[in-house]
Order: C-alpha cells, then structure tokens, then sequence
C-alpha cells in the first residue's frame, strides 16, 4: 500500500522539530524525498546561514532525485537570502512534484514560490497538515502576518491563584520539575521579556540550561535567546545578571526618562538600549516595543515577569498563550495576585480556551489561550 | 485459575457503592458469597433499617452456604442494632471463612465482630484492599475515628482564583457540566452547610436533583440531605429556599445572640434551630458545631460557601478535602479571593497534595487533600 501524503508530511514535521531550539530567526522546516514510495533523502533546517531543509535533502539523497516528490512544510523559498533560493534547487534537481505544508505566511510573498516551481512545469500539491505545519512555527507565522512575536507568559501560581506573599516573598512556590520543564519554554523562545521589577527584586539570570534533548548543561554552550527588559527610566544596574552576556541583553525605555550617563554605561557594555515612545498612561508602550522586537527577527517571545506588566501585556492584547505552573498551596487572600488586572463586572473577565493540562512533579501546568474581546466579538456576531 | 482474595473483595467494593447516595447515617457495605471458586450470593446495604449487605448476601443465596467463603468490605458487627448481628447471620448459616475489608473504625470495638466469628471456629482473613474500603466510607469512619464528619469544601473559581467580583457578582462562572457534577458530591453528602452570607444572597436551595444513576429528576424523588446554615445571630429569613423541607433543615446559631420571636418562628416551622458556643474571635465555634453534626450521624458534609466561612473551617483544620471547579477566565486582581485566609509569610502557606484532575465541561476539577501543620511536623520529625 502506498503511503499517503499525509504521512510523508508527518515525517517532514518530525525533521523540522529538530530545529526548535535552533533556527531562529528563520522558521522551523523539513523535507522528505519520496521516489516510488520510498525515502531518499531527508533534511531540515537548522541554523540560520546555514542550509534550508530542502537544500539539505537534496544534499541528503543517496540516489538520483529527478521525478522525486518533496514534502516540505513550508513553501519554498523563491528568493535570495543568505542562501540561493530553494525552489531554483528544486527545479534544478528536477524533482516531479513538490508537497507543501503551508503557504509562506508572509501576505506579500505567499504563493510566489509555488508559482514559480508550478511555472517549471512542476505538479504542486497542498497544503497538507496545514495545522500542524502553522503551529510548528508561531512566532514566525505571527510575525509574517502581523509584525509582531507570538508571546507566552510563564506564570507560577497557587491554586487560589497567588504568585508572592503580600511582602513580595516569592521563591520556589512551584517545585524542580517545573522550573526544569519552563526551561524548554526558554530554549525555543527567541527571546525572553521580563520587567526592571523583577530585575530589582530577584536579579535573575534567565538563561537557558538545557540542550537540544533536554538534558541540564553549562548555560554557555547552548545558544541563548535575546533577553529584553522593560525598563522605562533605564533603571537597571550595569551588573544585573539578565545583561551577560551584553551581546544578548536589551532594553526598553522612553528616552525623556532617561539619564544620559546611565546610558552610555550600559551602552559601552554592548547592551542594545531601545526607545520607546510612552503610552497613554506614560508608561512603556507595549505594542510598539514588540513592534520593535518583530523587526528585530524576534518570532516568539517568554515574557517572565510580575503580575503588573503581565496585566499590561494582556489588556494590550499581546499574549497569544498562558502557561500557568500551579503548585499545590494556599498562600491566602492578601498574597498577591497573578495578573493585575482591575475589573469591575463579569462581563469584562477574559475569557480563554485551555489547550492543555499536564502534571510536572507536584504541581500542574495549564496551557491556555486568551480568547480576546474583538474575536469573541465576531464570533457572536 | 482460582480468583484471589482481592478479586472478590473488589466485586464487594462494586456493590457496596450502590449504596453510595443511600446507606447514611450507616456505612456503605458490599458482601458476595464464594463456594469453589464461584458466585453463590451478593449483598449491599441499601437504607438505614433495611437488611445489611451480609444479610442481604444470605438471603441472595441459591445453594447451600456451609461451607462458603463470605467477602465483606467492613468487619461485620457483633451487636443488636434495627437489625440483628451480622456475625450470627455468618456462624448460623456456616460459613467456613470470613475475608474482611476494613476492621470496624470505632476503636471501643473495633475486633469484636471478628472475634466472635473466631470464637465460633470460622477462619477469618483481612484485611484486604484496606485502603479501598476505607476510601468507600471516608465520613462514617472518620466520625468513628474522631468524633467529626469528613467535610469537602466544593469551590468555583476562575485561573487567577477568583469566586466573585468585588461587588459580589458571581452568577455561572463555571459550565453546565460542572453544576451537574457537584451534584454528585450533594448527592452522597450527609449534610450541606453552607453561611448566612450566602444564603441571603443567592437563597440557594441546594438541593439533590440527581437520582442513583445520575439522572436530572426532581428534587422531591430523591434522598436530600440535611441543609445546615451557619448563622450566629440566626438571620435567616422563615422563607429562604434552603428551609424547605424544613425537616431537613438544621440552624446553627449562638444562644446569646438569638431573637426569641424569630427562634420561636423557624422552630415552629420544623426547622432544627442548634446552638454552639462563641469562638474566641465571637463567632460560631465550628469545630464544636462539627462534633454536633456528628452526634446527629452526620458522616460526609458538602461545604458551598463563601471564601470567609471556607477560610474558617480551613483555619479550624476541618477541611479533608478540597473541590476546586477552575473556569477558563481570568475574573482580575479586584475580584474576591478563593479562601478568605489572611497569611504573611510563605512559611504559613497552606500545602496541599492533589488528588485529581479531570476535565469537565470547559472547567477543570481539581481534588486536593491539605497538609495540615500538625501532620505535616510528624513527617519532619
């Protein structure tokens, strides 16, 4: 029985995943080469300059590629980058049908590669897991589409939903398994956002730690995502852990805000210091910073952070997901609370969808999607 | 192959939860009968006054009895209750050997009906799936142990563990499938309790509307537990709902703060107005109105109540079980707190150790046993 489109799809979708951690900020994308149903090369993308997944297949192949199929979950590329484009080595190689995942989500873009394969008199064929191959990649996708980073806030709460004693007493409410699996969060984000209040208060780090199966290793040896402060008056001490290594350290702030010496401090360590124009509220314009951020080539984005600028980022419509670890505690009724967010009646709560439950040691993580007013708008409509 | 012991006493688990919304005041007790290897007669307790599930068992029998193996999830009793000893049924019938589940839970006689049975030349074997028949009468065994009902505080909240707005509004935050699952708990409680907050808020029936199978009926088909309110000045009104039938409505109130002519009101309507003395912050001592309840044969209580009451029956150490209904919204950081429980230091954190997670409807079901000081300084010592 011959195998379906389906399948060989799925395969490309297992290669890509290899990349997870890696290609930003390019997308994550594999490809397979079937000929008379059979696998003769495999590839993914893995690195940014480096070869894309369909080059690396055709590399890849042990035989000669001519009337092959590829399976691809991305479109091919129809254009130069840093490498040549891949619908030319397809075309080149002579392959008799190219399958794809999904169109280049980029509006401006979309189809050109298809079109130019469909031109060289190859059959085109898709899109095939169309689903899965748009949440292989949804900062990319959302950066394609709307400039702006697909953004996760990392929450650890209590279950009467409580991140910190009232004093701002906080650590280890959720247990090691968690904080090992929020790792994973880090490892595939190409940044990750935090605000000078957590900077101040706990000095972190928030480097990655693991590497590509998973296993705990020296924070050095693994690439590390950007880490972005939101720092309206450039507050932040030059010695603060989040800035090392400065190469990969970011600030926002309003430049009015702002004292020229402290500026040039952190400038001369090599930390990016970014303006932000001011909101209404004279605080950092969220928006605009993740604007900044997407032009930047940042897809998805780890906000780590307090309940304030959490609450900021929501009713800003920011987050496209909530990852909430919940630990098996009651840390009462003046403890603080999980997102600050002043509401006065039932109709404005936020509604969201939960994606997924899973226990992690003792505590529970709760993937949920915020179902933002203007969707929820249409749909009742 | 011969069935083991645990085969057999798990068919006595099966049938003795048919009695799971019935046997109260009484223990939930499940006997099958066995002869070489096979099924010669099966009993349950269905009703306070009706036969016990050995004598049930007996009289279910086909065949000869002497000479069988009787399977019995609790020690059968020694003494003359509305029903003869269970023991004598066994020895005047014949029976070979006894397998218990559980050994009686009131420690003054916990054995006898063992020993009689051993008195009588019947071998006897137990226990077997301890742990499973305990777990099948988690009230009446803990009203044996310690003089105090089982209490489970069933709570509907939003992810950042909200109940309310501040202003009070709460209607529907959890789904359909949620309210017909507390159905289930309301139907194999003893008793409701609930404040005086919330019944002149809402004015709740909270009633029953759940047969045996799980079937929406009416109310007045079925079995309903006894409503309980705490109410120290007793303020509720003769027409609230959760009076009715007022036979099955019980009134704790403290003595002193009691309007005669409203006492003599509710009483001649046939509720059962209860006095419990002042705690030391002047209100309601709830542990003694627990053993109260538990005098009254009161084994499992269903806590639906606000997050002040909740708080207290926390502090009290009366809480064994915690229900948790997590809607998928966010309610804000104004909104009112899950347990109205005023804690400084993390230190003081209530632990809890979770014992379920089930999807229902949109909400999740969270089951969660808390940790209480005392216990858990054992553990450390």
């Amino acid at each position: 029985m011959m195998h379906n489109h389906e399948y060989w799809m799925a395969k490309a979708l297992q290669l890509a995943q290899k990349g997870l951690f890696t290609t930003h900020p390019n997308p994550r994308v594999g490809c397979v080469l079937v000929k008379q149903d059979e696998l003769i090369g495999q590839g993914y993308h893995e690195k940014a300059g480096e070869g894309h997944a369909e080059v690396n297949a055709l590399a890849d192949a042990k035989q000669d590629v001519s009337g092959a199929t590829a399976y691809v979950t991305l479109e091919p590329c129809s254009h130069q980058g840093k490498t040549p484009p891949c619908a030319d080595a397809l075309i080149k190689a002579g392959v008799a049908c190219v399958v794809y995942g999904l169109q280049d989500p980029n509006p401006e873009v979309a189809g050109n590669g298809l079109a130019k394969l469909k031109a060289a008199g190859i059959e085109v064929i898709g899109p095939i897991l169309e689903a899965e191959c748009n949440a292989l990649n949804p900062g990319f996708n959302k950066r394609m589409r709307e400039g702006l980073p697909f953004v996760r806030v990392k929450l650890a709460m209590s279950l009467d939903g409580r991140t910190a004693m009232e004093s701002g007493e906080s650590q280890w409410i959720t247990g090691g398994d968690a904080r090992l699996d929020v790792q994973k969060w880090r490892a595939q984000s190409d940044a990750i956002v935090t605000g000078i209040g957590s900077v101040l208060a706990d000095n972190p780090s928030m480097t990655v730690r693991i590497d590509e199966q998973g296993q705990e290793v020296d924070a050095k040896t693994v690439r590390q995502p950007l880490r972005v402060i939101m720092d309206t008056a450039l507050s932040v001490l030059p010695e603060a852990k989040i800035l090392y290594p400065s190469s990969q350290a970011c600030v926002f702030a309003i430049e009015e805000e702002v004292e020229a010496e402290h500026l040039e401090t952190l400038q001369q360590k090599g930390v990016q210091v970014k303006f932000s124009s001011p909101g209404d509220d004279g605080r950092l314009d969220l928006v605009d910073a993740m604007e900044q951020l997407a032009d930047m080539g940042i897809n998805e984005v780890l906000l780590e952070t307090g309940a304030e600028l959490a609450g900021g980022f929501l009713q800003a419509g920011l987050i496209d997901e909530i990852i909430v670890y919940m630990a098996p505690k009651l840390l009462g009724s003046n403890a603080r609370a999980l997102f600050q967010l002043p509401l006065e009646v039932m109709a404005d709560a936020v509604d969201l969808q939960l994606k997924s439950v899973r226990q992690v040691g003792q505590d529970l993580r709760l993937v949920y999607q915020p179902v933002y007013l203007d969707e929820s708008e249409d749909q009742q409509e």
